[in-house]
C-alpha cells in the first residue's frame, strides 16, 4: 500500500481534507492516515474530533495532503510544526496543498521559486507567508513539479481529480467522478472566485 | 445554538458527511455533533477515526444528517440502530439523507409515501429498503416536507446548499458557496449520473 498522509491541526477546514480524501480513497492501493504535531485528537470548529498519529512517525509519503483552515493562521506561528512539516514535505513524493494549506507549505521555504495558488479571500495574507513564491491568483489549481496547490476549499477536490488524471489517466479520473457523482471543474487555469 | 446531529457508523462515506457539514458549518448558530449507536470512535475505509456521542444522548435536532457509505449495507441489518434512528428522525426538525443514507431512513418506515432519491449505482438495492417510498431516479436531490434526500456522495453538498437556500434565502446560499469557492449544481430535478 502507498501512504497518503494528511496533516491536521486545530481548526482545519473539513472539506479541504475530505474532498481530496474521497477522491484519493478511490485509488485501490492508497492507504490514508491522519497526522498532527503531537499525534493527539485534533478538533475543528465543525465539531470534528479525529485521531491522529505524530508527524515524526511518518517515514515516507506517496502523497502529503496539507489542508487549509482558520487554524492555519495560528499553527503557522508554531516553529516546531513548520519544521516537522518541512521534513515531511522532503519525504513525500507528491505534495497537495488546499486553500491556506499552501501558506503553511510556503512557510517552510520549500515553495520558493515555485508557481502556486491559494484561497482567494486569504490571498494577500498567504503571499506574505511565501514572498519568494510565484503566486497565481487566477488559477483553480497549479501544478509545479511534484507540488500541487489549489484555491479555496472545494477547489481541492478539483485539484485531487486533476492529480489522479495526471498520474493515472483520464479514464480513472472519470470513473472516480462517476462513483462520487461529482461534477469536476476541469479547468485548472481559471477560477470564477 | 441549534444542533446538527450527524449519524455515523463504520464505513460511512467521508464526503457524504463533510460536504454538507462544510455548508451547514457556515451557518453561525448551528453546532455540529457526531453520534453513533454506542458513542464510540467510528472508523471508515478512508482511515478516519472520529469521536462520537451515543445516539440516545440526543434530545432534539434542528437537523439530522444521515450519510451513506458501504457500511450502510451492514448497519441496516442492525435492528437496534434502525430503532434509534427512527427515534432521532422523529425528534428532528429537518432530516437530510445523502446517498444510501436514504436507505437507512427508509428502513425506519418514516419515508413511506414520501418522494425521495438516492445513489444511482445502489438505486435498485435502496428501493428494496423502502418499497413504499416514491423513489425518483432522475433527481439530484428531493425535498418532501421536512425530509431531504440526495443522490450519491457529492450530491449531498448540492442538497445542503439547496437546504440553506430554502431556509435562509438565495443570498445566504451564495455567500456560503463563495466562501467555499463551490460551484453549486442548483438543478435539484436533474442529475447527469
Amino acid at each position: 500500500m502507498k501512504s497518503v498522509n494528511v496533516v491536521l491541526y486545530e481548526n482545519f477546514t473539513a472539506l479541504d481534507v475530505f474532498g481530496p480524501v474521497e477522491v484519493l480513497g478511490n485509488i485501490e492501493d492508497y492507504s490514508i492516515r491522519y497526522v498532527s504535531e503531537d499525534g493527539s485528537i485534533v478538533c475543528n470548529q465543525q465539531g470534528i474530533k479525529i485521531e491522529t498519529m505524530p508527524m515524526e512517525s511518518v517515514e515516507d509519503s506517496e502523497i502529503l495532503l496539507i489542508p487549509g483552515g482558520y487554524g492555519s493562521r495560528i499553527v503557522i506561528q508554531n516553529a516546531a510544526f513548520i519544521e516537522k512539516l518541512a521534513v515531511l514535505m522532503q519525504r513525500s513524493r507528491y505534495i497537495l496543498c488546499v486553500c491556506t494549506g499552501s501558506a503553511l507549505a510556503a512557510a517552510t521555504g520549500r515553495l520558493d521559486g515555485k508557481n502556486a495558488t491559494s484561497n482567494k479571500t486569504a490571498f494577500d495574507w498567504v503571499k506574505t507567508c511565501g514572498p519568494k513564491v510565484n503566486w497565481n491568483r487566477d488559477a483553480r489549481w497549479v501544478r509545479d513539479g511534484n507540488v500541487y496547490t489549489s484555491a479555496g476549499v472545494s477547489a481541492g477536490t478539483d485539484m485531487a481529480v486533476g492529480f489522479v488524471k495526471d498520474l493515472f489517466g483520464e479514464e480513472k479520473a472519470k470513473t472516480i467522478c462517476n462513483r462520487m457523482e461529482y461534477h469536476w471543474n476541469a479547468d485548472a487555469d481559471h477560477d470564477i472566485f
